[in-house]
């Protein structure tokens, strides 16, 4: 990854204070590409971009059907929460459907986002488990999705290590996220992610192809296909659960509903469907900066690739071209997509 | 800042997930160069890196022999400390021997650093005020500074607006930067910090050359001279107080004593001094990035520059190459110092 471009830059009054590079991958649902910068041919550890392919099998194998799960709930499977209290509650209330705990859950425990929500849970008296982990609906996905392979076995025996490669849950999502890549995902290089499940490197341009499959059905068995437009429905309505309270994939899908499907990931990586353009695409930043830069890339992509209401327009520009304030709510610097990354972008509102 | 090398990589598995370019300055007091890596003329903004050379004037003006400053408080006006109980008992205790109260602050409020402490201030019904900010021991040592250069007039009043360029205050401790690190910043470009003092763009050979002065007194007027061993001689005293609990900065100097003095800056800076080698150094990270970037460059210069007993070269390592766990406390990577870093880095060890 030597040489990918400078994609965001960080300001600070009149001079570049840091910069961020990093590599984007857009692709139709044949594969062909639409648009490529930096080195996409490089398999990446996509970490929770991916987890709505992921998210297949739990529609497809019709344990979502079967414990009815709702739209809220579905959403969660796809996201990666902000442990906020009606995150915390969703993943819970669906672990009751399915006559389980938290403790089933394999994804360790952390603190939910932000000071305000930390605060306000040290003065409830409470302490982090699995549910606040902002993987906990993915996970409590996976055991939905056990319950059904378990068939007549005892299912908190069935579901131990599930997030193991080689247990039967973890082995339809895999086949999932392989087939929705079209990567041999037994030769990839593999990685434990943050919540103790397998995460494969696959190649960006592999991943776009993905989301192209995702966001249009093409290319993906009938079964997955229906399974993928349920789970874009299902975020669209719900986008809070997507993410949380001014998270960029929840402020994006607010506004933009079914026509973007767009989902961040740990170290720097995005995947999105823009089914109307009929693509797929995705970014990592060389450096893994997720908050800042990624984020910066995604809106500028998302604003040159649909065509887009005033209203609309102004959104993604702010997350394009962000303010950047210090402790006193002074004006100190701005974050902005580079002029260079820009123009490269360009292409895609005639493509 | 186009090709600055690689320095940092964070692994996952078997696989480089991201990684961190940078730039690296080692020079004597004479300003002659020890080691160059990337491009060290560049200006860039030190932040807080340089806490140590702008509380010179505190001690020069005689301020902190005035009001008796311990060493806990002069460590704290060189500090980016982390908001603990025992920090912000500190700087409120200097306060109060000024007669004054944190509302003379200016440098806004916010959150201390860790989960725990938040959680903890929230039990306690607490919120943020400008005694947890990460600057509050410095803005402490302007406002004392303050009390000296204000005479007979009311300090409240004088104060007012320290934190602006043209203040007395301000004018003092730019002029103590702008002497020690042999620039001109009348010219150069400058930025608001997150605390709202002025941080002016310096080429990072020069930002070395600064704290090979702070190390050695070589090059500084004899008042800043002393100011300089008084200040290194109280932070190695009470490190704690420079940084807090698991904080790199307090951990070396614990270690190390007067043999290291190191600083940490925001946006991947770090500067120190290495008094019995002569040196300075200072570091600049291309994305920014400080927690798990700057952090691991800045440990391993240490570690080629400085002759280590085993228990010493044993923390160096720790923190040149650290263990990446999940949340479940699985090993899931590294991260380290590259190999072509450590190879460059070889010459420091014979200079």
């Amino acid at each position: 990854m030597s040489f990918n471009p400078v994609m965001v830059q960080a300001w600070r009054g009149p001079a570049v204070e840091s910069e961020h590079r990093g590599a984007l991958a857009v692709v139709d649902a044949d594969g062909a590409l639409v648009l490529g910068l930096g080195d996409i041919e490089r398999a990446i550890f996509p970490r929770s971009a991916v987890k709505a392919l992921q998210a297949l099998p739990l529609v497809a194998s019709g344990a979502a059907e079967r414990f009815a799960l709702s739209d809220a709930e579905l959403a969660q499977a796809c996201a990666s929460h902000g442990g906020e209290p009606a995150h915390v509650a969703t993943t819970a209330g669906l672990l009751t459907k399915l006559g389980l705990e938290a403790e089933v859950l394999e994804c360790g425990a952390h603190w939910p986002r932000g000071e305000a929500q930390i605060a306000a849970m040290g003065a409830r008296g409470e302490t982090p488990t699995a549910l606040h982990n902002n993987c906990s609906g993915k996970h409590a996905g996976f055991v939905c999705l056990g319950c059904v392979l378990a068939g007549e076995a005892d299912r908190r025996q069935f579901l131990r290590g599930y997030v193991e490669p080689e247990h039967p849950v973890m082995r339809e999502v895999t086949a999932a996220l392989a087939a929705a890549t079209a990567t041999d995902l037994s030769r990839a290089p593999v990685g434990i992610d943050g919540c103790s499940i397998p995460t494969y490197a696959i190649p960006l341009r592999q991943l776009a192809l993905g989301f192209a499959r995702l966001g249009t059905g093409q290319g993906l068995s009938t079964d997955h296909a229906q399974a993928a437009q349920r789970l874009r429905r299902a975020v669209a309505a719900q986008p809070f659960h997507v993410a949380g309270t001014n998270r960029l994939d929840t402020v994006l899908m607010q506004a933009l509903g079914e026509r973007l499907f767009c989902k961040v990931g740990a170290e720097g990586v995005y995947c999105a469907a823009l089914p109307e353009r009929g693509w797929g695409l995705a970014i990592k930043m060389d450096d893994g900066n997720t908050a800042r830069a990624v984020e910066v890339v995604l809106a500028a992509v998302v604003q040159a690739a649909l065509p887009l209401n005033d209203a609309d327009q102004a959104l993604l520009q702010r997350h394009s071209e962000l303010s950047l304030r210090n402790w006193n709510q002074r004006l100190v610097g701005r974050l902005a997509a580079t002029p260079a990354l820009r123009q490269a972008l360009g292409p895609l509102a005639r493509g």
